[in-house]
């Protein structure tokens, strides 16, 4: 690569984020020709709607024909902002790299689906394959994970990777409304999508999740491997009893070695009240990585956003000027290990147990029976309100077991008269 | 560079952190190779006694006849952790750049004083000066404020930077104990020097900070701009006052660009209950940076031991062997700015107040006249104690206003002969 010469940036996608790249390359022009020892460039872009209304920074910049074009051109670097887990995106992406122009992208669908043949045909055609934008946002961890915790190895890396979920969380534990009022109330705000599945299923969680395994673990990423739960079916009554318990519910990304297998996993998850992770507020992303004898680190920051997204991709471009490529997941492709989800005796911690039970004689008695014969021994247990025949809550924190060994618990559980609808169960997390 | 051959690694001072450095190198040699393309080899090591025991990983190495040795022989790197600003540290530096090695260092005195001139000689010579473990330890915000967050600028810069400060202020809230005795029990536990100055007066800090500013606003690293106060003078009572007004006591390194340049400074400060940087506990560090529109990011991890500092000088090392080498402090050596001390209108904050006074008449109208004839109103005070004639305790704070105009004030009320000794001043801090 000449390095004496700008470095021609293609971007296609020209939505928040887009708009901010280009704002920040026009406004800080100087300043980051001086980090990447050339100018940088934007040289072409594309979107699907050529008329809409944009940032004034990308009003002169040459529209290319199509995508097809924007691949074959003589740009040096492809921004792919236009997401989505195939079709165009992943078009663009594989017709780039094969015409040896790098990528930086912030498509964690494409990646957790695509990620090691595309890090594979990066490496082969000699260019990068960057995408920090498509983890925390702003926050600098997939480089943290792929050039700075190395040396000792990761043993777990938990994330609040999903600023929606986070903002849902934090408001129905500020307001004790429902899930569904304040998924409303975020959906007018701009904060949740108006189908916001993805986001409160634990998709979105999943996606980047698998992308930090990858760094941390050397594994390829697989969302087969993760088992993912979302936030539906967390009680404002879940908030409050987790507060008495001295926890805060959190939607985590979790992946951890076990003497069984990499686990991972998306779930809600108790997080102790005056940990790093529990503090997490409002659209705030944060990742803690137990990086062996070098201790947990922990990293916080906007997760989504123009600005921060923008700052993710451009750091990302800056880093190619330099001529910093290395393999994309930190280890060549061919050595990202292919694994299995782990089996369910990788699972093993406290949980917090909600039962809605009738408030009969014997129910107590019933339910502690039941955990006792699966080995399930009770922490401490809060019983709420009081009334013949009534439903009341029974919560429990278990002592640390396998998950398995709760589950067939509840299931015996669940089958009582006395029980009404599907006990909760929330493991508890380190924060 | 020729990167199909191992890197070839020399490396002075085998105290802690170079036999955690050697010990990782033989732990995870596939690994590491794997990340940075091709093997990472300890070639050659030299320390200034040769009898002392160590680590295993050392025993076969080669030893160098000496330092001028070490910085000519066929070494691709050379890792200094000899220590010290001057002298053999800052010869062997600067001989292995001229003979175009890489170096990696651990050693914030010696770039604080010679950061500057020492990232030029490396530039020149078309090699590395990594020192990501000079500032934080294992938390890797050196590169992050090198190469990750530059799309926006840095407004502000705050660390928590020395962890024996961060020990003794945590054990002082735990406890109640003197700075004095909960010093003492620290050295015992080796948590201090036996000659604490350096840390606890702030001059690591400052030495770490100046770093940190050259990277976040790429100025040249100069310990002439830090305005530095340890921790020596806070006191039990400053700490539990502090807690009452929903505050902590930090020492914070601040650097902070101001409409009248660049403030820098180490200060014990109030940070907010709370906020990220308040709940950085015991040994740890930790540092936010303020990241213009992209919003402020939180790092936290362990800022000194073995392991830590060996992770951010093996990370060091894996970057050179990857051929990522840019300029020392982000942009060129060339463009580093030479500032001055920003003047005293760049400080304006919210303080705290205590003053010890005798509990007589008109003391407390006296001291509310001094700070309104300043210009300095009170938001909130707390008058302890009662005992006519006898010493108490008057605690304030100001609303947002200049330092000079409290100095000024502060000048004012010493003189009064119900004032006894010296007023406590504290800035609040963002945390």
């Amino acid at each position: 690569m000449n390095t004496s010469r700008p470095l021609r940036i293609a971007m296609a996608g020209l939505g928040t984020v887009g708009g901010g790249v280009a704002e920040a390359l026009a406004a800080r022009a100087g300043e980051l020709a001086s980090r990447g020892g050339r100018a940088l460039e934007l040289v072409s872009v594309f979107a699907r709607d050529r008329k809409k209304a944009r940032k004034k920074e990308l009003a002169n910049i040459p529209w290319a024909d199509d995508l097809a074009a924007m691949a074959k051109s003589d740009a040096d670097v492809v921004v792919e902002l236009i997401g989505g887990e195939n079709g165009a995106a992943l078009s663009l992406v594989e017709a780039s790299l094969r015409a040896k122009k790098h990528v930086v992208t912030a498509n964690k669908a494409l990646l957790a689906s695509h990620g090691t043949k595309l890090a594979a045909l990066a490496e082969q055609n000699g260019v990068a394959l960057k995408f920090e934008a498509a983890a925390a946002g702003g926050i600098p961890v997939v480089k943290a994970l792929r050039e700075s915790l190395i040396a000792h190895g990761v043993d777990a890396v938990r994330g609040i990777l999903n600023g929606t979920c986070n903002y849902i969380l934090t408001q129905m534990e500020a307001t004790g409304r429902s899930f569904e009022d304040v998924l409303a109330d975020a959906q007018k705000l701009g904060y949740a999508e108006a189908d916001p599945e993805l986001d409160v299923g634990g998709g979105d969680t999943a996606h980047k999740l698998s992308l930090l395994a990858g760094l941390a673990f050397g594994i390829a990423p697989d969302l087969k491997n993760i088992t993912t739960q979302g936030i539906r079916h967390i009680t404002p009554e879940d908030i409050r009893f987790a507060r008495e318990f001295g926890y805060r519910i959190k939607l985590l990304g979790v992946a951890r070695a076990t003497p069984h297998g990499i686990d991972q996993r998306v779930q809600p998850a108790m997080v102790r009240l005056g940990t790093p992770l529990a503090d997490v507020d409002g659209v705030f992303n944060a990742v803690r990585a137990d990086a062996g004898a070098a201790g947990p680190f922990f990293f916080e920051g906007r997760g989504a956003g123009e600005a921060p997204t923008a700052s993710a991709v451009v750091a990302d471009l800056v880093d190619i000027a330099r001529g910093s490529i290395g393999p994309v997941f930190g280890r060549p492709a061919s050595a990202l290990k292919a694994v299995s989800p782990a089996p369910p005796e990788a699972r093993t911690s406290a949980f917090y147990l909600r039962f809605k039970v009738l408030d009969l004689p014997g129910v107590l008695a019933d339910i502690a029976r039941q955990l006792a014969r699966c080995e399930v021994s009770i922490e401490s247990m809060i019983q709420r309100g009081r009334g013949h025949g009534e439903a009341v809550s029974i919560v429990m924190i278990t002592h640390e077991c396998p998950q398995a060994a709760v589950e067939r618990a509840l299931n015996a559980i669940e089958g009582s008269d006395k029980v009404i609808g599907q006990p909760c169960m929330i493991p508890m997390e380190a924060g």
